[in-house]
């Protein structure tokens, strides 16, 4: 059953996001859709969308905790998320640990590298160019932010992946990279929006050599590994086992 | 006829590279061979490496004039040129002034568009890997140059493009964009290294409207334009025109 909510303001490729009666909330409903490659690759998934809130939800909870500012305001019901409304910035903001897809693709760095120190990239949030990566002088070209901006958005990006790594780690899992959309709330002040979940992270067991059996999040989507969802089952288990 | 060298180098898509009796100095030949989107495109094309030598040799002996370090040497005959030996960093500096190319294929920056100020880009060169862009924390985080050699390549860059617009401008031609490559002499000077000819220039006919017939440089080969001699040629002609 939905929630009582507004109209639809935006539907993405995993999400679909509500105007509510707080003109600065919003209700988010996750989607059990799972695209991958710019939407090339379709499919449903049972039960992804209650799992990616869920872990989402919980992972806000716990940057909130240590000081992060985020988004996230409540979980309504199964797959649905209470957050603060925000301006978007078209970036998608990515923050490696460990090299895995594309920066093996661009670059001669292994698959499974840990990086000597964490590296952001950005990425433009647009389908049609296929969300290419943006240098900081593209950023600055094309007005997206300011220098300032950029400072204070990796400053935020790197004390999430601090916690992130914390968090997971306390898990038996590796961090090994994540995106992170964030937003500017009425009032100025920069949150991390969107979600923070296996769609949007990857993170591998740590017990487990094999590098496919280790892998618990899209890239089981992506590489047609199947398991994908007893992947998310299992990020979720061992969070509600810690933080519930 | 070659004129007397040593043993071959390094044999690139466009050049051969050849040892002399000096070991501080190489011998460039200047190839007829075109190629474009990674060398998937190929051909030969009569009298190229003759003018892409004569024109960049005109240019570096601008640019030294003007006091820019560059490799650049004698010219020897048609389609050689003597060098200083440097160690050549594997990154293509990329200067724009005018929008387009890859720059139009992955921003929404429209072609042709006059950027606010010249935007600067790395490629990694790497065949393999495709040339990709790379973040000046990629370039970083493979080690390949530090934050103060950056800032160095840079600030010869911008050098090198203030110069070579006001090169181009008395052809009544415009310097859309161009790719650098540069090295590190024995003693460690940065030096500007390679060609800097048609085929590594975007060049437009600055009193042509149509925005196909104003083209002179490689674009009129990768894009099929035909008359791709013609317009180096013409670029030649204006230079020579000038500058003997």
């Amino acid at each position: 059953m939905e929630p009582s909510h507004g109209s639809l303001l935006y539907e993405g490729k995993a999400k679909r996001v509500f105007e509510t009666n707080n003109p600065d909330e919003l209700l988010v409903h996750f989607k059990n859709d799972a695209t991958a490659f710019n939407a090339k690759k379709h499919s449903q998934l049972d039960g992804k969308g209650m799992l990616n809130c869920k872990i989402s939800s919980s992972i806000f909870r716990y940057l909130g905790k240590e000081g992060v500012p985020t988004h996230f305001l409540d979980e309504i019901q199964d797959c649905w998320m209470l957050a603060r409304k925000v301006e978007v910035i078209p970036l998608e903001i990515v923050v490696r640990n460990i090299a895995s897809g594309s920066l093996c693709r661009e670059t001669p760095i292994v698959d499974g590298t840990e990086l000597s120190s964490p590296l952001i990239d950005f990425y433009y949030k647009d389908d049609r160019l296929g969300d290419p990566l943006l240098t900081e002088k593209r950023v600055l070209l094309l007005g997206l932010l300011s220098s300032s901006q950029i400072l204070e958005i990796e400053t935020l990006s790197l004390m999430v992946n601090t916690f992130l790594k914390k968090f997971f780690i306390g898990l038996d899992l590796l961090l090994v990279d994540f995106k992170l959309e964030m937003g500017l709330a009425r009032n100025g002040k920069l949150l991390v929006a969107d979600e923070i979940s296996p769609d949007t992270c990857r993170i591998w067991d740590r017990n487990i050599e094999d590098k496919q059996d280790r892998i618990l999040d899209k890239d089981r989507f992506r590489n047609d590994l199947g398991g994908v969802m007893e992947g998310y089952s299992e990020v979720f288990r061992r969070i509600n086992e810690a933080y519930s």
